[in-house]
């Protein structure tokens, strides 16, 4: 079927070529020319303007927008008075699944259908699939489908879960309807939040592995720091390039994170070339605050969070007056 | 080659029947004369004393234990007078890294090699095979190659790490000499600790999930309760085991704990059979003791632990000092 | 001056006995006539309607809210068309905040002065006096100056902290204008928050103190229970209402928390009359949010608020599923 | 009675002043000749040697140990020569509970009585009076209260708690005999562990007010970083030193620990005389390893301490780990 892909960064380019490799026909706009006539040189139809890029798609539209959550609403501004009844759009990117709700409500009032679809699957989607969570009306999602079935990995990309033949669905495809408006960012959301755990899991367990040799240090005797009780048990210099990779066939820790750690540390052991300022796109916040919202405990969630915000100096006034409270009763001075 | 095993329980019986198949001539013993009888009936060659499992070695001797290991110095110290120099003794078991530098030290002066060996697999082992992680002299795991390469999993386990063929080594096969005696079981320590973490964040989030519907059960309003502030944002019944599935797929958190995950909630969506009182089997604790110990943060794998022990009611006198504390400042009664 | 009060809870009746023993003229409704009674016995005006409220009321009014935060919107609501301009609506609870930034907008479009003030105090507060955090317009915060006076400590409740002389202002008296509308509730949100972690701080603590003695209690020796290394470490049984006692003098962590604790502990050594099912009100919930929108890290906040959750059973599913995994990854049952 | 002190350090000089003023007699030694001269120049008798400390103190001998937790067993190892049977030995400083165990038993074997006092006060405890925690056997403490006594702070130093009169002991003094040979530096290890926690929960509700301004700053939308979805709430600018004043009066969460950060905000309300690297003395780290060993849960405790690992830098190896990962999956690049 048609489809119009707006927003040709990272995912929305390849995402196209999937869909187009799967025999759907699209057509494509950015605000930057250049990613419009780069999939143009690929023979894929282009616009130079909102305007055209809907005049070129036939009704009843399917506009997919892959562009930061942050100009969702804008976009949807501008377009809304151009699209007609039962054309549908879907927000593939990472809004927040709230916004979805919102934003489902005022175009249904169009009579258009507003789906939102959490997409997995980073810079490698193309050649694997995008693993998409769904949210919105049962009747929009149907007619989708094809759409849906072409970018997810298809059942092929696991071996089957016992007992999973007795039951019907796409959830093996790679591709689920999970709920109404919202649900498909809810559950993209967790995702992430998932993800910021299981990275952090990673990252702790293999720091530890990395100060094994912690005992080969000279420490100091002083009031002020805790001398290593036994130094003969820290004096392991342990190969993370290796330990990653052998973990990955038959541990029970085996995952495509650390498929991916096992590449990063084989390339740079010690990772010199990043800093360690961890960003966060908000997923990982939003999935804390639904936990608050709740009133369910997530501990490792909020963590792996408050991680990434002291990587980048958020915690610094904090630990400044701990040093200065320490100061005050103590009279103990900082050591630089 | 021939090796000795004991302890034929869920793990030792299967290894034995994997080095079995393997090539490898095995002699089995185990307080449990059952599960002797069980692998000779297999064919493979049982003994009913400690002093015939010895005797029936050829020497020099490969034993491997596979004991619980709050057992281990008892067999040790049974078994050492009827070894002789150059035997080597394997502990495959979960043993304490510490206690392995100490026991390599004691049976060193006796001209006997010990050998540490973390082994991670479960009862998929037998199939999958085992990823094996090992600590002791260079010279013995050298001349127990042939063993690891058979229980472990192979090179064809999972796909290969881009750039890892310009490296030697053993990774790739799913076993690695990780260095100095204790090495294996310190790897294989912080390999549970991040276990620990990774279930934590995949429960942490699945129990988010799980309570989307929060805003659909009435919340009266009084000083004690938090009130949600907006119920209509918590109104998904979600279905987890279709979740878990579609994320097998494409998705970044792919993991093989995620595939049992999907497993165990196609089986029984609400987990009744189970209570939920977690138990821990000490690699948790003692992996936050080493990062305690090296002083590095270790927010995640501490709180996995921690919420496990919180499972088993662990937590109750600090609750109800903290009930006891709202009571004292505010008169506040406890809800039940 | 003269000041009406509308709810006359524990909190409430005491600020009432409070303003009238420091001068104030009081008029007081609440929707219970018993409490509205009983302070009429005290020799205070009373009310049975807000009407009558309203017109017992000298303008420009001072109303004062302590209510439930999940009923201000319909008080404010039901009580605005009685109100005149310049008149002033304090409100004393436990508002969100951001409600207190809306309502502030919508009461200014009818003249009305909206405060919201952060109250802590407890039941103690009738004698203590109230610490008050102070949001809104400067000029209505300086009219209701008196009240505050009264209703706060006073300087002499603590030792004057050193340097203090040269610095003007109310906050040594035990009340603070923090900024504009909303900025009282802020700063009293969080305060609650560090509440939490405080008390979280003492809980867990005093529970390590209370299993000081684990050590004495036998332990099994299996595959699935983490034996303690050295139970000779842990052999002490000690006395908790001693100890905190012995802390509440020139100890670094003695505080008012403490001296609750003393005191709950002198009463109840094993604290049996309570369940350990911890509530929360929303302050610790708002202030993790208000930290995650920050981007700052609040581990001990968000732990503490995490551990009432589980006292009350929320991590329940969760912990089913960790079991879960671990019966489909090690075929381990769990322990009952 | 009299008292040899070894080790003048802050603590150590101020315990004998306090102790002379309370009319006890004090022989004193330390490496450091200038520390031994000042306190001559008070009066007080100083030695020059371990032997003529030794030799100085009356029979039996009461010696106080104010030093390094690192340089006790070798303190001991010079010293035990040259005590008697019945001498008391008592050592004040930051031992590790279980090395009391040891040395306990090591010095009983010669008749010697070894006491662990744990002591908290700072640099305030001339002043205020020092809390004693104390371990070690029955008779020595008794023969020692007069000591301890006169060290304490004394009744008068807090309101006496509901209830107490009605109970024998020395708690409300300040002092107490918590148990057998460790009990007191345990008690002492959980004291500064909840101290951890405490300061840790002031530093982060600090941090979150500190913060309340960034709703103020521009902030991109870019798919990187998350944006404040309502800058609105966050435009509150507050005087943290005015904050923690009026917190100090009347509020559920005043302490001395407050009191002390009121003083710090006073005097430098940006803190930055100090760069945040905040040390730790062992006791932190050992309560969250009695809390491993017990199997309770600490996630306060153990937050606590990671933050101050994370201040150091601890956690950077992981940090870049985590941006690695990203870079991986998604070709995110850092941000600086």
């Amino acid at each position: 079927m048609q489809i119009g892909m707006i927003g040709l960064g990272r995912m929305g380019a390849d995402m196209v070529r999937r869909l187009r490799k799967g025999g759907h026909e699209c057509v494509v706009y950015d605000l930057n020319v250049n990613a419009v006539q780069a999939l143009e040189r690929e023979g894929i139809a282009g616009a130079r303007s909102i305007e055209e890029f809907c005049a070129k798609l036939v009704k009843p539209r399917v506009v997919w927008l892959m562009v930061p959550a942050a100009v969702v609403d804008s976009m949807l501004q501008r377009m809304t008075p151009l699209l007609a009844a039962n054309d549908i759009v879907i927000d593939g990117g990472n809004s927040h699944y709230q916004d979805d709700i919102r934003r489902a409500d005022q175009m249904r009032a169009q009579g258009i259908t507003y789906v939102d679809v959490g997409t997995s699957g980073g810079i490698f989607g193309l050649e694997r699939g995008y693993c998409l969570m769904i949210g919105g009306e049962k009747q929009a999602v149907e007619r989708l489908d094809p759409v849906f079935r072409t970018l997810a990995p298809g059942i092929g990309a696991a071996p089957r879960t016992p007992g999973r033949e007795k039951r019907e669905g796409t959830a093996e495809l790679g591709y689920l309807h999970c709920g109404p408006s919202g649900a498909g960012h809810f559950v993209k959301m967790v995702h992430n939040g998932i993800e910021y755990g299981l990275m952090a899991a990673y990252a702790e367990g293999l720091n530890i592995l990395h100060h094994a040799n912690a005992g080969k240090e000279g420490q100091g005797a002083d009031a002020e720091t805790a001398p290593l009780r036994n130094p003969d048990f820290y004096r392991y210099d342990l190969d993370l390039a290796d330990i990653t990779e052998v973990w990955r066939r038959g541990s029970v820790i085996s995952s495509w994170l650390l498929d991916l750690s096992a590449t990063a540390l084989l390339d740079s052991p010690d990772l010199q070339e990043f800093q360690g300022r961890v960003s966060d796109s908000g997923e990982g916040r939003w999935t804390v605050a639904a936990a608050i919202d709740e009133g369910v405990p997530a501990h490792v969630l909020s963590s792996a969070l408050y991680e990434r915000f002291s990587s980048r100096g958020e915690d610094d006034f904090a630990n400044r007056l701990l040093s200065a409270m320490r100061y005050e009763f103590g009279g103990h001075r900082e050591k630089s």
